[in-house]
């Protein structure tokens, strides 16, 4: 079953207010369509739910609390737990409600009428939010094997007045990890820059580039607990940093940006973390199994990541699409995106969703 | 007892990377101090916590929804909701975690590099947000009954290429309505103009300018959950307005930018509205107690208002506000801001509270 939503921002260009800014008319809006079917792998979300002894610990602690007051200004109480289990200083973590709202202070912060450096292909949003707040948005094709090109990104910061640059590891939409000394070369490089490490997914790969952030006060990681912590339904994103850059990026988080009944949850979530191992773990191991067992298609290609999810790449991406869609599983097209020709996004799901991805796959002729 | 938070953005600017925006910079780290005494007066917010057994049906909700999946992209089950509850065409309804992140929002869409005009005094929130984002900020004093200038605000209209205009009503810090002939002659004067009607309060005063809004597509009626639905830890504010502006608002909302557990409090609260008249009833006839309560004052004048607030006009605002601090209330000091000479803000709260509030008073020498 396929609901198709209202697209609003269609209406005639000819009766926008003049004080509607050129660059949000000109980006169209986002059409997006939701799909029920059995097997969700198209937003690379945890295939487990959050467990249900701390849903309901978490649900207990919420009925404690007055829901009437605001909540902290900056959910300094949570802030501090984070800072203690990634042990950083707290001074120099900042919280909002989904990591893609910091990638839009991000903007704020250093886009504005300003540069905004990353590659080609990447993470959507931090091109959309360059756009829409009037960066000057340059990207660098990934090299075709889909490492970072740094000599072409070095150029471009040498070329281009300062601004935010993103490094995604792992890379989404590839799931590809370059090696520790292309990252540094990169960031060592941006000097003056606001230098953000995307790692959102760095559980699955098992890589953290910590020091790396640590080493200068223009650079930021960017975590969530949306991936491995199984908790996207209740949006909180993360960036580790300095107390300079932390301080700056404050002042544009909107006051009270936690709710209460997220900063519960995620609190619950913080005293029994042991869950998040054991599940990166298991989806490492989906994650081979199902690349061992497709590595003889005769038409499609599963591409080796590092994230939870991979790219599969067939010779006819709306074909292979609509058989997985007829067989109950939904996955991400990305064949519009450069050198992503023919390419399908799909997630590593339960064990049992995973037998259905390979098994339909296998019945692809 | 008083909590000194660590004000990070302090820190020599000498060393701020070259990418962070001088407008960010420049502008100073908000020096946040909560404070815990029995009598909190000084948010503005709902004296009571949302029903109990609300509370408990809402949390029931949450433990049978999935934590791990993103919840709808724009809310948009609440959403119809929202519309159903306001007879509104859902098109033209934009939600977002507290209605602050929607005056970024407004600033994002017709702020940068354009015009804001508001008044002074005004919700600090419409002026941190236009200068961090560099948009070019127009302010015209209030007249000194707290009525809304109209002459200058068309004269600064005319002046100044189109961008957002906010009119505040009733208008925080004053608690002051205008006549509707006064904000109608204005709204259309500023044709062209992102035309923003901010009626947080509205349900203290009993005004609404729906038809107003409804009369134009530049036009916006911004609303809260964190006032009279007492549900300020939950996070929502929203927006009423035309299918062609939400369109161009919601690209510029995050994804996903309402949490599953919100969804469901706030789910709730809509199928039992019941409790939001009779205690935004309360908090009218509180406020005019207080008012009668104080009028023989020998130092100090409380003002007329029509919101959940009051101020109160004093000689020495440093020394009220100890006084009051002193018997176990806190307020909020406004005696800073043009016309406001010798001013605190107080929220009406529970009749004990407010007991509390008028026999500190009397008990000021």
């Amino acid at each position: 079953m396929t609901t198709e939503l209202p697209v609003s921002g269609r209406a005639a260009p000819a009766t926008d207010p003049a004080g509607v800014r050129g660059a949000v008319r000109q980006v169209p809006a986002y059409p997006f369509t939701p799909i029920d079917v059995p097997h969700k792998l198209d937003q690379n979300e945890n295939a487990y739910d959050f467990p249900a002894d701390l849903k309901r610990l978490a649900t207990e602690r919420m009925l404690a609390r007055p829901w009437n007051r605001y909540p902290d200004l900056h959910a300094e109480t949570l802030a501090d737990r984070i800072a203690a289990f990634e042990n950083w200083d707290p001074a120099g973590v900042v919280l909002t409600p989904g990591s893609n709202v910091l990638i839009k202070l991000l903007t704020e912060l250093g886009g504005i009428g300003q540069t905004v450096l990353t590659v080609s292909p990447t993470f959507s949003v931090y091109t959309l939010e360059a756009q829409m707040l009037g960066a000057t948005l340059v990207q660098v094709p990934l090299n075709p094997d889909f490492s970072l090109p740094v000599e072409g990104l070095r150029a471009a910061l040498r070329d281009n007045p300062p601004g935010v640059l993103y490094i995604t590891q792992p890379h989404a939409p590839t799931g590809f990890v370059d090696p520790e000394a292309a990252v540094r070369e990169l960031v060592e490089a941006a000097e003056g820059w606001v230098v953000v490490l995307d790692e959102a997914y760095h559980q699955y790969s098992g890589t953290d580039f910590r020091d790396l952030v640590q080493a200068g006060t223009n650079r930021l990681s960017l975590r969530t607990f949306s991936k491995a912590w199984g908790l996207a339904g209740i949006r909180l994103g993360y960036a580790l940093t300095s107390p300079l850059l932390a301080g700056h990026l404050r002042k544009l988080v909107p006051a009270f940006n936690i709710g209460t009944l997220a900063e519960a949850a995620l609190e619950v979530a913080l005293e029994h973390p042991g869950y998040v191992r054991e599940r990166a773990q298991e989806v490492r191991r989906e994650r081979e199994r199902i690349l061992a067992a497709l590595q003889d298609h005769p038409l499609w290609t599963v591409l080796p990541s590092q994230a939870n999810f991979y790219l599969i790449r067939t010779p006819d991406a709306e074909a292979a699409y609509r058989h997985l869609l007829a067989h109950g599983i939904v996955v991400r097209r990305q064949d519009r995106l450069p050198l992503l020709e023919g390419c399908l996004r799909v997630a590593v799901g339960t064990p049992a969703e995973n037998d259905a991805l390979i098994a339909a796959a296998r019945a692809f002729r």
